[in-house]
């Protein structure tokens, strides 16, 4: 078993990877997730397309995040460590690692971008309520964060900061910590298929087979997870299924980003990538979708993309919300901000079924609730919310600081 | 069909109510609701027992109050009216009946306990994703609502001023308006029975039987909802199954209340019920499981009570988080502070069995997830939450208002 979840490094030449016992045991508890016929929105639509929506909202933190924090979790109890650390945004991967920590006993440090923290209290109290260490980023209880809470006592933090730290401590704790990842690297995107391998029996189920599958992509666990199955049919058994991933215009790496190595990290300590990156130095606009404000993307996904295998469109803020609110009027489910591009990117594509009068099979991944979202539908319910153009000017100066050493494996 | 789901005075003459095809149609988003056996946490006590758990918390509004909001709006909408008006107070129901005045395109107007609408926005705007109006109680739209404020623009509400609002603004919408109620009358018990009429079934497939049914109570839809049904099998097919319903010992209606006629609300409009009451006058200590700080029982489970045909406990604050999060540990999910008081109860009735070796199957309960709850969570973590004593003095004040025409049934 080559399987490593704390690595980038982590390779397999296995083509499936038995799931751990202990791993099933605690995805039992709400796995399988629902594939749901979306049939009021399909009315609602007024079109012929058949719409399926795989929700991962069910889980005990809300959304798809434990797939991979369990086994994580998992590996790292079996490697011998005592703990993990962690960054998170908002917290929705901090909160999934919190509690699969908990069924490992495992300590758990999340580094929480201070800004978060400050203004969110809710997941940093899920977390602690699953018995996690939460820390204000920059926090002091590393030396980086003591160094910049030394120049700037109010700094707000970044997830470029909070990755630091979180790599700091676990190094600083002598090999007793590992880090734990959200998404991005090849292990978290096949602990995520977990989704689309139950999606794909259960289309068996429904006596149906999508013709195209959309899911939102931030740095790639849910284009990784929904969609790498079908892809594997597509590969292997000549099925034609579209795949579409669906980006924010405001941080739009697949589709305005360049295909080259780059740092994972704004620190730039994680190793260079090959990827579609904004510039490891791009800050987005403070769109809602804070799971998808990221400068790059999932080498596999990237060179998914590269290849021509899969397809990605940018949807701009103000319409993802408004599909969020549409879908929720018709199912019930207020979908998380990020989950929502997908729902967009869904009617949209149901839509111009209606126009042509296809009666097409569409699969999307709703990777998530909206409940630790609120805040920011209350911004869209009352016009504060704007639409970001593509930050050219931005992108083209991070462009200039990718790393100089290029492989060009084309 | 005599089924009316907006009064009190709601009667059938019929055991077997039809769920209507609309309903059903709804219902279908997120039911059947899972039967979990909660291995992890039967290792985690070392008990012989079962422990299983129906989950409400999947439902779009992470509550069981849906059940009756779907079919209340539809039978209103069927009447003919355009719009629902009705109270909340932290807004679990308030949220369950705004989705479903949104399915079958009725306005809603939701009157929110003012201290609530300030302090807990979330579920405000829960509501108003869903296209509610949500107005803080006492408000300026109604005669009553614009007295209060006059009298004091700061006035922080409460249950039985918003209760008078909603009436008010239902009454001076001629007719146009329905009340909606979350618990207590009998409709609103009958509809929730979907949830214990799925478990039997559901026991059915896991080859077991409930020696005992725990739910928390408040005022009556969890232990309608989810017991009516095992006692129908205990009434008609010589079952046995115990149904203990588990009150906080700073609200004991069952408990500690006197079985009369009293008034649903403080404002003492509502029709006076038979019931186990602790006076319409009684103000609960402020703990933190709002849907559980009522003064009455609905009269159905209150007669069950008095004929001796369910068990009532009362537990304490601080051993009902203490369960919450003993559970979460173990099953991932955090309870509604609600649904805890049958978590605390089922984990007592599993360390008995430990004690006395039974391997008996026990069925609980979890109405709810904590996801909006997690002030309470953080309170109790940073200890500054407290038991409250049973308040015998303000119990007893409150006992001398009862109307005076008492009908002695027995």
């Amino acid at each position: 078993m080559e399987l490593r979840a704390d690595t980038a490094a982590a390779t397999s030449t296995e083509r499936w990877v038995e799931i751990p016992e202990p791993v099933l045991d605690v995805y039992k508890l709400w796995r399988p997730t629902p594939l749901i016929r979306a049939r009021r929105l399909e009315k609602q639509l007024d079109t012929p397309a058949h719409i399926y929506y795989k929700y991962e909202g069910v889980s005990p933190v809300g959304s798809h995040k434990p797939n991979t924090a369990v086994p994580e979790a998992f590996y790292v109890k079996e490697e011998g460590a005592t703990g993990m650390a962690t960054l998170t945004g908002a917290g929705q991967w901090g909160s999934a690692l919190a509690m699969a920590c908990r069924f490992f006993d495992l300590e758990c440090h999340v580094y929480m971008v201070r800004v978060s923290y400050d203004q969110k209290p809710y997941r940093r109290i899920l977390m602690e309520s699953y018995g996690a260490h939460v820390f204000p980023s920059p926090s002091d209880s590393t030396e980086y964060g003591r160094k910049l809470l030394a120049e700037n006592p109010n700094h707000p933090g970044s997830l470029g900061i909070a990755a630091s730290e979180s790599m700091n401590a676990a190094a600083s704790l002598g090999g007793k910590f590992k880090l734990g990842a959200g998404s991005l690297l090849g292990p978290v995107l096949m602990h995520q298929t977990v989704i689309g391998l139950e999606a794909l029996e259960q289309f068996e189920l429904a006596g149906e087979y999508p013709d195209v599958v959309i899911t939102c992509n931030g740095a790639g666990s849910n284009v990784g997870g929904m969609t790498f199955p079908f892809l594997h049919r597509n590969f292997t058994e000549g099925k034609n299924t579209r795949v579409v991933a669906v980006e924010p215009t405001a941080c739009p790496s697949l589709t305005k980003g360049k295909y080259a190595f780059d740092y994972g990290d704004t620190g730039k300590t994680f190793p260079i990538m090959k990827m579609h990156t904004l510039g490891s130095n791009f800050l987005p606009p403070s769109i809602h979708a804070g799971g998808l404000r990221y400068h790059g993307m999932s080498p596999h996904v990237s060179a998914l993309y590269e290849h021509g295998d899969i397809e990605a469109v940018a949807v701009p803020q103000l319409a993802t919300f408004e599909a969020a609110l549409q879908f929720a009027g018709a199912e019930g489910i207020l979908p998380a901000p990020e989950s929502a591009h997908a729902v967009r990117a869904a009617i949209d594509e149901a839509l111009r079924c209606k126009e042509s009068g296809e009666t097409k099979v569409i699969a999307f991944l709703l990777s998530g609730h909206g409940h630790y979202d609120l805040a920011a539908y209350d911004a869209y319910l009352n016009k504060e919310l704007e639409d970001y153009e593509y930050p050219e000017a931005a992108v083209r100066e991070a462009m200039e600081q990718l790393p100089e050493v290029q492989v060009h494996a084309r």
